[in-house]
C-alpha cells in the first residue's frame, strides 16, 4: 500500500434527497484520514437537477449549484470535477445520496438506461486503466456498474436497483451492514450504507471497511 | 449512567460558514450512537442570518431557513427547537459552526454583549435546572458561557473568543485536539474541534470524548 494514499472524493451536492448523503460523505473523509490517507474533494460545476426541502420531501423553486453546495461538506476546499486527473491520485471514492442518481447521472429517472456525467465516466475509466482502486457507497455502485460493464458490486438488498445493475450487464451481490464486495479485476470495493435501513454507526463502519479495502488494493 | 441516554442535538443550519459545521454535527450524532445513546435533532424554525457561498466565502442574495437546511444533516428527521422539552431527554448536545454565532445568537457580531435565541437559552437553563448534562463543541461553548455565567468552558486557544468568554463572567481553559473541559457544577463538557486547525479525525475524537464525558454525568 502507498504510504499515505492520495484519494479523490466525488460529491454530488449536500443533502441525501438532492445531493451527496452528508453522513456518508463525512464518514468517507474520516475513513480516508483514519486509514492513513489524505483527500481532495471534487464536484461537478453544474446546476442541481432540483432542490428538495428535506423536511417535506417536496421540490422547491430554488436553483443550486452542485459544487457550491458540496463545498459545505468540504469546508470550502473543493475543486471542479473537470480538473480531476486520476494521475494525481492513488484511489477514487464515491459516497452516495440521491445526487449521485440525479446530478452525477440520471439513474433515478432512467434506471439501467441512464446516462452518466462524462467527467464521472472519464475518471472511473481512467482509474481502472491506471490500476487504481475505486470505492463506492450506497447508490454509487450503480453508476460504477453502468460505466464498468461486467463488474461485481453491491447496493445491499434493494431488488429493483439490483435488477437494474444486472440489466446493465454487471453483477449484484446481496450484503448487509458494513459488508464490502470486492471486484479484483476492476479493483472496485462497494458497500450498501443507507441503501439499507441503517444507523449512523453502520455508515461509519461501512465507510471504514470500504476504504480499508480500497487502500489494500493500491499497488 | 442511563441505559441508552436520550440526547437532544441542536443544529444551526448546514454548513460551517452560515450554519452547523457538518463534520461536527455528523460526528456528534455518531458519538451519541457509538456511546450507546439515541438522538433527536432540533433546530429553530427561523430564517438564516445570511447565506454564504462556501467556495468564495461571499454572501449570496438567497434566503434559507435554519431548520429546513439542518434537515439535510438530519435526513429529514428534525423538530422545531420550540418543541424541545428537556424533560423528555437525558442530555443536550450543541455542535459548532458559524450558525451558532449567527443564527442561534449574534455572538459573531456582538461578542460578549451578544443575545442568545430565547429557545436556546431556555433549553440550556432547563438542562441545568434538571441536572442534565450539556455537551458543546467548537464555538457553542461561548453561547453556553453567555447563558450560564460562571461556567468553565473551552473553545481551544483563540484569544479573542477566550477574552469574550471571560468578559461574560465565565472562565476559559486552553485545550488542544480532543481535550474536554468539564464543569461539574453546571454539568457541562466542552471541546474545541474546528476552533483549532483540525483534521476530521480530530473532530471525531473530540465528539467521542465530549459525548462520553456528557454521558458519564447523567444521573
Amino acid at each position: 500500500m502507498s504510504k499515505s494514499p492520495k484519494t479523490a472524493i466525488i460529491l454530488a451536492g449536500s443533502g441525501v434527497f438532492d445531493g451527496a448523503e452528508i453522513h456518508e460523505a463525512t464518514m468517507t473523509m474520516y475513513a480516508v484520514v483514519k486509514n492513513g490517507g489524505s483527500y481532495q474533494i471534487f464536484a461537478p460545476d453544474i446546476e442541481q437537477h432540483h432542490v428538495i426541502n428535506h423536511i417535506t420531501g417536496e421540490e422547491t423553486n430554488e436553483k443550486r449549484n452542485v459544487m457550491v453546495e458540496a463545498a459545505r461538506i468540504a469546508r470550502g476546499n473543493i475543486k471542479p470535477l473537470s480538473e480531476l486527473n486520476m494521475e494525481d491520485f492513488d484511489a477514487l471514492m464515491m459516497p452516495g445520496g440521491f445526487g449521485v442518481a440525479k446530478n452525477l447521472s440520471d439513474f433515478a429517472f432512467k434506471g439501467p438506461d441512464c446516462n452518466v456525467l462524462p467527467d464521472v465516466e472519464r475518471v472511473i475509466k481512467d482509474a481502472v486503466a491506471q490500476g487504481k482502486p475505486i470505492g463506492a457507497l450506497c447508490i454509487s455502485p450503480a453508476i460504477v456498474a453502468k460505466v464498468l460493464k461486467g463488474v461485481s458490486v453491491t447496493i445491499g438488498q434493494d431488488k429493483d436497483t439490483a435488477q437494474a445493475i444486472e440489466k446493465m450487464g454487471s453483477k449484484h451481490e446481496i450484503t448487509n451492514h458494513g459488508e464490502v464486495v470486492i471486484d479484483k479485476t476492476f479493483k472496485t470495493a462497494t458497500t450498501p450504507c443507507y441503501m439499507l435501513d441503517a444507523t449512523i454507526a453502520d455508515i461509519a463502519e461501512g465507510a471504514l471497511n470500504v476504504t480499508a479495502a480500497v487502500f489494500e488494493m493500491i499497488k
